[in-house]
């Protein structure tokens, strides 16, 4: 294993103390881990708070501060955040308008998020929480009942932070979060694996001439595996199973802050249809530069084009990592009008 | 070799159809290849250009626009940019206010650029260049005399950049550049190299437990390898390396415009001292995630204070990369007020 690292143990804490170093505008917390905005509490905005495993950076904390997160709980690398965590995180990001926790669709995320809402409700703190699985590739996977969420996470945390700062309340920006989550789709591939360092050895391990489509962004199982092909077979493969995938229901569990209990509720997202406008985002997943990303938008914007869909905006760059994998994963999410208007708002 | 690809010979104007797919900010031009300002020739402005080899990315055509580079001449990758782009770049980005070329000291750049300058002069347009040669890890090497230009670029462009948007004339966006690069000393080192997608295998090679020290963004050779040891122990190498080279005496080949002829300059740069402030560019080769960096930046805080300096801005991401290489590279550059004015501005 070679990484810039010292001891295995201290790479989360040791990265976080960095980063404390380097913006002045965040406030970081050590013991729990969580990262707010240096001027949280804002009064009368509602704190936007997203957590999950480190090891995918910049998400979630590099994403904090002016229009987009309130604050951030980064678990172990590849380990999902605890509830000590969140519930500290809430305590110092909330102000009067309540708190929204963006959850990515994980069991671990998902079991410890709902013991910090109850906790965080108990305090009497107003809460909500919206679910991201975007993810089309697989339904049920090691880490996931259903989808997993991966890049759309970056597209609901831009639109929907600019909205809480623009004075959107709790229910606008849980509707708002819940609509973008569900107009995503993602589908990644991975080039190579990577290697967690308390495992000191790569996740898995792919063949020289084999690529692996339909990857998670912890290097969990994808769909299969392939020799490798070019650039443009590729992103015709991923853009394939994105715009092909029919409707999508499934039960998601929400937290009902009136009734103080959890409700079961069937969403479906519709599929993509010509004359719609995208959201497009081309992610690395660490180790792959960002001119082989300009490769795949290249064809992307092709294949849209022959679809009658018109990529409106985009993001190309690494966002949603997995430590140094190669590989690249991406993201169309329909856009109205609304949430382009958050888009374009400054971050 | 495991690439986002297609044919080798395509990559660059693939990459670069992409971009301008992506940044409709941007003119694009493909034959030959030159990137500059949709906006450009922006009245009264100076036009500042630099161009390289591709590679790497976002250096240099992710630097043009608003408050940074005017144009960009992406040769192929690790390869110099021909003369004909240089002056086609020139010819679209000049407006009445002149042309300074920001030139890195390898060898082939040098050549072409001192064609393109006279081949500029001849048409009459106002030219000046200034060198970049920031690199303390070697004197002499595979595509250089002198120092390598590295780390300091990225600074130069930015304030520079800045600059020339507020109204620098000619003779003080060159006078600046000069200052900023004098100001600037780097040192790199490597994990892995990279591959060069027409040689199609690694540049060089090193041992599961090796590293190197002093290495270019080319996968040119550096210092010497030595055994993986911990991101403090390396930051530690790379900070000596920078903070006890002695002054910097060498012979610069700079325009003279009035004159209309090359002139031999001996510039000496001053070694870092107690009490400076400086920016600090902690840098991935391309391969090295953020959490790594912030592991690296922590330890360089901890050891600027102890010489008795200040870092009062940084700069920490994949800015300066080497395709797909993991390591890293770190950049000091001693500011002053007028540099922090325009490092602050915006871009």
């Amino acid at each position: 294993m070679k990484k810039l690292i010292n001891a295995v143990e201290n790479v989360v804490v040791e990265q976080l103390q960095g980063m404390a170093l380097a913006h002045p505008e965040l406030k970081i917390h050590i013991n729990p881990h969580y990262i707010v905005r240096a001027d949280a509490p804002v009064a009368g905005k509602v704190a936007l708070i997203s957590g999950g495993g480190s090891g995918h950076e910049p998400m979630h904390g590099g994403f904090v501060g002016m229009g987009m997160l309130t604050g951030a709980c980064p678990g172990e690398i590849f380990t999902s955040p605890t509830p000590d965590q969140m519930v500290e995180c809430a305590q110092a990001a909330h102000s009067d308008a309540g708190v929204l926790f963006l959850v990515k669709n994980y069991t671990g995320d998902i079991f410890n998020f709902e013991t910090a809402v109850e906790l965080v409700h108990a305090e009497g703190i107003l809460v909500q929480t919206i679910l991201i699985d975007d993810d089309v590739a697989v339904k049920d996977s090691t880490y996931t009942a259903g989808r997993r969420g991966v890049g759309a996470t970056v597209v609901v945390e831009k639109i929907v932070g600019a909205a809480a700062e623009a004075g959107y309340d709790l229910d606008q920006c849980a509707a708002l979060a819940r609509k973008v989550s569900q107009a995503g789709r993602s589908m990644g591939i991975a080039l190579t694996s990577c290697t967690v360092p308390a495992a000191g050895k790569p996740t898995f391990s792919l063949a020289d001439n084999e690529i692996e489509i339909g990857i998670g962004i912890h290097g969990e199982p994808g769909q299969k595996r392939l020799p490798l092909v070019s650039a443009d077979e590729i992103t015709t493969m991923l853009v394939d199973a994105i715009l092909t995938d029919g409707p999508y229901t499934r039960t998601v569990r929400e937290w009902d802050r009136n009734r103080g209990e959890w409700v079961d509720q069937v969403l479906t997202d519709a599929s993509f249809q010509r004359g719609d406008q995208v959201i497009a985002f081309v992610n690395s997943m660490g180790g792959t530069p960002l001119s082989e990303l300009y490769t795949i938008y290249r064809k992307l914007v092709q294949l849209c084009d022959a679809q009658g869909m018109t990529i409106v905006r985009n993001l190309i760059g690494p966002y949603v990592t997995s430590l140094e994998m190669q590989g690249c994963s991406l993201t169309l999410v329909k856009a109205d009008a609304e949430m382009l208007k958050f888009w374009d708002a400054p971050v």
